[in-house]
């Protein structure tokens, strides 16, 4: 079953109202981080998995995209897509990433902004998104850091009874698989991967590893949002681009 | 400056004598690992960095490598090498292997079992080693994962009062450099890297990545050393496969 916590109407209005503020995660460490590390966008064909409301797909576009296809599973996305980033290049799709059937289309690009944690079957997705990209084409992803998501449980901050953060706990790294986590309503569930396995799957499958980046916050992040500091202590994510050779 | 540990009398007494028990992380977590991550040894001309008393080095003349240059920082440990490992396959250096010059030799695998934590340069070194590598030569090193040498101080495992282990303490992981811990002698300096630093500065050198190993206990090690369980938990070590395609 892939949970689809996106329709259940609490947490997206929450997800909506925190995107919308622009004081988050997204936008001060993981967006300028993958967008940094894309090699260029001019002309290119994308596919872009998980995407949300569009925002991503839309930013392609605008930075020289050919055409874009945007997948995602939840039905109030995608709607809030076709409203906020309707555009003639993209072509929104709501489906799990995991049941797209593309057969005669291949893309320059494919990336996936923090999604690929909610999909259990990495390698089944690896081994697709290697065959739905063009020779030379890229596979840009940012998922949850597998030292954030290792341990079982909540609060991995360990605090004094002031409040001070005095280290992060850290457990179970070779148990692979479900983690819940509270965020905005109770057990919304992540898969955690190895960095070997996140790494090694994508080799495995004929990619060729080009880069990784654990972002930390950029300036503006860390004045508007002081906490991202403790991104230096401990990465909330990281980013892996690939490529297809031959 | 360079530290040259295993010089210090205290510490090379404990650590031979340890590494002599067989009852240890390298013979039950690191060795069978880095071993098996070796594509093949036939008839291979083999660097050996941080080489110590030069087991790994004769395994390698053992399993069928054409000869061997061991190379290690200690007098201790070269000496020992000479009189316990001796073979004429088998060259052993005493010398940093950041100081090494080989103007007219490739080789077909260079490898290095625990000894590049010690090295400050990784960047200078890797570089180096790109250089001193065939074309589809291999360069296999196992390294302590970045996990366990982010955060300062000493006793990282957070116990209850009976011992009983909590969970490990991860911090400053983004603060790369000197880590000085207590390991028979006080003050033994290893360099802590990201793991996008460990990986991304192979692929600038040139160097294809093809496989990462975090290791768990064998099953032996299980029986023997039972709190190797807890590599489950948390790594101890990471290794890293890359080859020379050009």
């Amino acid at each position: 079953m892939k949970q689809n916590i996106y329709d259940n109407a609490t947490f997206f209005k929450n997800y909506t109202a925190l995107r919308a503020s622009g004081i988050n995660y997204n936008n001060f460490v993981e967006q300028p981080a993958i967008k940094s590390i894309i090699s260029s966008l001019k002309g290119k064909s994308v596919l872009d998995l998980g995407c949300g409301d569009g925002h991503f797909s839309k930013y392609c576009i605008e930075n020289g995209a050919e055409s874009v296809i945007g997948v995602d599973i939840s039905n109030n996305m995608i709607d809030r897509a076709k409203r906020i980033n309707k555009d003639n290049h993209i072509e929104f799709l709501c489906m799990p990433m995991e049941d797209l059937k593309l057969s005669n289309q291949k893309f320059d690009l494919i990336i996936s902004s923090l999604s690929i944690h909610y999909v259990e079957d990495y390698a089944e997705l690896v081994r697709k998104i290697n065959r739905l990209l063009k020779t030379n084409g890229e596979f840009i992803f940012s998922t949850e850091h597998p030292i954030v998501t290792a341990r079982k449980g909540n609060n991995h901050w360990i605090k004094t009874k002031e409040g001070h953060k005095l280290h992060w706990a850290f457990d179970n790294y070779q148990e692979e698989g479900m983690r819940e986590h509270d965020w905005y309503v109770d057990g919304v569930v992540v898969y955690h991967r190895t960095i070997s396995t996140l790494i090694n799957t994508l080799i495995e499958s004929g990619l060729v590893l080009d880069e990784i980046i654990e972002p930390q916050s950029t300036s503006a992040g860390l004045k508007q949002m002081p906490k991202l500091i403790n991104e230096k202590r401990r990465p909330s994510f990281i980013i892996i681009k690939s490529k297809k050779q031959n």
